[in-house]
């Protein structure tokens, strides 16, 4: 078992994460995880992670904040409390563009080793 | 892409789900999702999880509330915005015993099909 506290994980610098964007990797294969692994994004107010695909999905919970999930030709409000799945292949971005900053968690298989 | 509020899903009865806990699954394979499953777990105040071990692995991230984690011979205090791991056949339970209700996204491997 292994506890890690939010706030006493220090964001990584990755390529490809813009500037207002932070990555806390929380659990992943450096823990042990065999199979996916557990990040907890923050976006603040007026940025966004870039609009992209990639062969991976993802699994989101918004943990605090309101903004939008872009997606090819369509867009969502979010709020804390919602669950986002993101399919394979299908363009995406977060963005907090309702002044408040937005944290979500976002899980995706460790073998991707990708970062956004 | 698929976005669902937690208080729009019901939470589902499973065998081996205790009172005082509520399992809402948030995004599983029947949403397409082909790896893992992301559930929101919601322990009343006195309840816990059952003490079990699996062969799959937990990845879990405090939303709500303290409690502890119990592993074999140790237990840890948790709070909101701690993420937990539990191993592969670690011996486990999440309770609530602080007087407040727990509530946890917990992430397992979609092809075990596990409840707990």
């Amino acid at each position: 078992m292994i506890i890690k506290r939010y706030s006493e994980v220090t964001p990584g610098t990755y390529e490809g994460v813009p500037e207002g964007v932070q990555l806390r990797e929380m659990i992943t294969e450096r823990d042990g995880a065999p199979n996916f692994s557990l990040r907890v994004f923050d976006v603040q107010p007026g940025a966004g992670t870039p609009f992209h695909a990639h062969e991976w999905e993802h699994e989101v919970f918004i943990l605090d904040g309101t903004g939008r999930v872009v997606t090819e030709g369509k867009e969502y409000p979010f709020k804390a409390g919602d669950a986002v799945y993101i399919a394979p292949n299908e363009q995406h971005c977060f963005v907090a563009d309702s002044g408040m900053m937005v944290r979500f968690v976002c899980v995706i298989p460790s073998k991707n080793r990708c970062r956004l």
